[in-house]
C-alpha cells in the first residue's frame, strides 16, 4: 500500500474542529492529500490550528463539486453511516472494504469521500462512487462524529494485520541460577520469619520454587528481587 | 468477548468535547461503562450534551485516583503515545493488544485508561497498569486527539477479523440468457449505428461478448441495459 495514494475527501465539512481533526488523524495515521468540497469558508479558515496537522490543511485543495474532486481518482469509496440502506450501492463493512481500498493503493489513486456532519452523502454525491463502507457500529447508534470516522477509517487503512499475530515485546528472562538463588533466598527469610514449619519444609521449598517460576520475572526484576531479599534477610539476622 | 465488562477510564480530562466524544464512540461501538478520574467539573457538565450519548454520560462514575477507578478490573491496560518511552512497561501495538484484551474480556473485568489531553498517563498511574498499548501512529506525530484514541482503541477490539475474509454483499447476477440477448441487442445497435464493418463482424461478435461479460452486471442493471437497448434499436430502426 502506498500512502500517498489516498485522497480525503471531506465534502461540505461544516465544523473547523471536525476539519482539523480529520487532519490531525491524517497526520498521525501517515496520510497527507486532503480535499475539500465547498467547505464552509469560517470552517476552514479556523481549521488551520490544528494540533500539528498544519501541513496538511495549508496543502488541502478546494473543489466545487465531489466529481471533480475525485476526477483523477480510479477507485472512489463513499462512506455511510450503518442504519442508512443504500439500495444502489454495495455496502462493505470497514474491515473488508479496507482490504480492498489497501490493495489497490499499491497501483491507484483511491478517494475515500465523507459525507457532510449533518446529511452525510447527498445522493448526488454517491452517485460517483463505485461502493460504500460503513464502519461496524451500533444500529441504534451508527452515526459517527466526522473526526472520529476519519481516524477509525484511516486507522483500518493503516494498521497491520501481521502486527495482531506478533508479540513484539522481548522481554530478557533471568537465568536459572538467578531463579534458584531468588528461590533460596525467599526460603532462607520464609525460615527466619517463621513462616515454614519444619514438618513441612520438603514441601515448602517446592511450592515457593515453583510459585517462583510462575512470577514470569524479566531479568531486570528478578535482579531487584534478588537485593529486595538479600537485604531483608541481612535485617532479619542482623 | 463481552462489551460489558470494559471500563473506559478517561483521568483527569480537561476538554468537554473529548469527553463527549469519547462517550459518543462508546455508544456508536457498543460499549457503556465510563469512568472519569477527577474530570474538570465543567469539561463534564458541559459534556453531557454530546450527540446520543447521554445514557453514558449519565451513567458515568467519578473518582479521586487511577487506583480507586480501576479496582474491580483484573487487566489494567494503560494508552500512551507512540513516541514515548517507558522503560518499566511492555508497549504493545493495538492491533495485538486489542486481541489480548478481547480474549480476557470474555470472563474478566479489563480497564482501558487513557490520560489527559495534555500530559498523557502520569508515572503514578501508569504503576497501576499491567501494561500499555499504543496506536501505531507515525513517530514524528503520534500524540491522537483524545475522543479519536479512544474510538480508533474501541474500533479495535469491536472490529471482526472475520468480517476482513467475508464478501458480506450479494449481488444477484443475470442468468446466461439474459446475457446473451444483451450481447444481440447491442450487436444489433451497433450494427444500425455503423459502428461494425461487415468485414470483422465475427470478430467484433466475439470482442462485445466478452466485453458484455467483463461488465459483471447485476440481474437489476442487466434488465436496466435491456430495456434501454431496446428502446435505442426501435428508435434506430423507426
Amino acid at each position: 500500500m502506498d500512502h500517498e495514494q489516498l485522497r480525503v475527501v471531506l465534502a461540505a465539512p461544516r465544523n473547523p474542529l471536525n476539519i482539523g481533526a480529520a487532519a490531525r488523524a491524517m497526520s498521525n495515521l501517515g496520510f497527507s492529500h486532503l480535499r475539500l468540497v465547498k467547505p464552509y469558508d469560517v470552517a476552514f479558515r479556523e481549521a488551520r490550528s490544528a494540533v500539528r496537522a498544519g501541513h496538511i490543511l495549508a496543502g488541502a485543495r478546494e473543489f466545487e463539486t465531489v466529481a471533480e474532486a475525485v476526477a483523477d481518482c480510479a477507485l472512489v469509496v463513499g462512506t455511510t453511516a450503518a442504519g442508512r440502506r443504500e439500495l444502489q450501492h454495495s455496502v462493505r463493512r470497514l474491515e473488508y472494504g479496507g482490504r480492498l481500498i489497501r490493495k489497490r493503493l499499491a497501483s491507484e489513486r483511491v478517494a475515500l469521500v465523507f459525507g457532510s456532519e449533518k446529511f452525510g452523502l447527498s445522493n448526488e454525491d454517491l452517485a460517483h462512487c463505485h461502493w460504500l463502507m460503513r464502519v461496524p457500529a451500533r444500529e441504534e447508534h451508527a452515526s459517527m462524529n466526522l473526526g472520529q470516522a476519519v481516524a477509525v477509517c484511516l486507522y483500518e487503512l493503516a494498521r497491520s494485520p501481521e502486527a495482531a499475530l506478533a508479540r513484539p515485546e522481548k522481554k530478557k528472562r533471568p537465568e536459572a541460577a538467578s531463579l534458584e538463588e531468588l528461590t533460596r533466598l525467599l526460603l532462607d527469610v520464609l525460615g527466619a520469619s517463621g513462616y515454614v514449619h519444619q514438618r513441612v519444609e520438603a514441601s515448602t521449598d517446592m511450592k515457593i520454587r515453583r510459585l517462583v517460576r510462575r512470577m514470569d520475572l524479566s531479568a531486570h526484576d528478578a535482579e531487584i528481587w534478588l537485593g529486595m531479599l538479600r537485604q531483608i534477610l541481612w535485617r532479619m539476622k542482623g
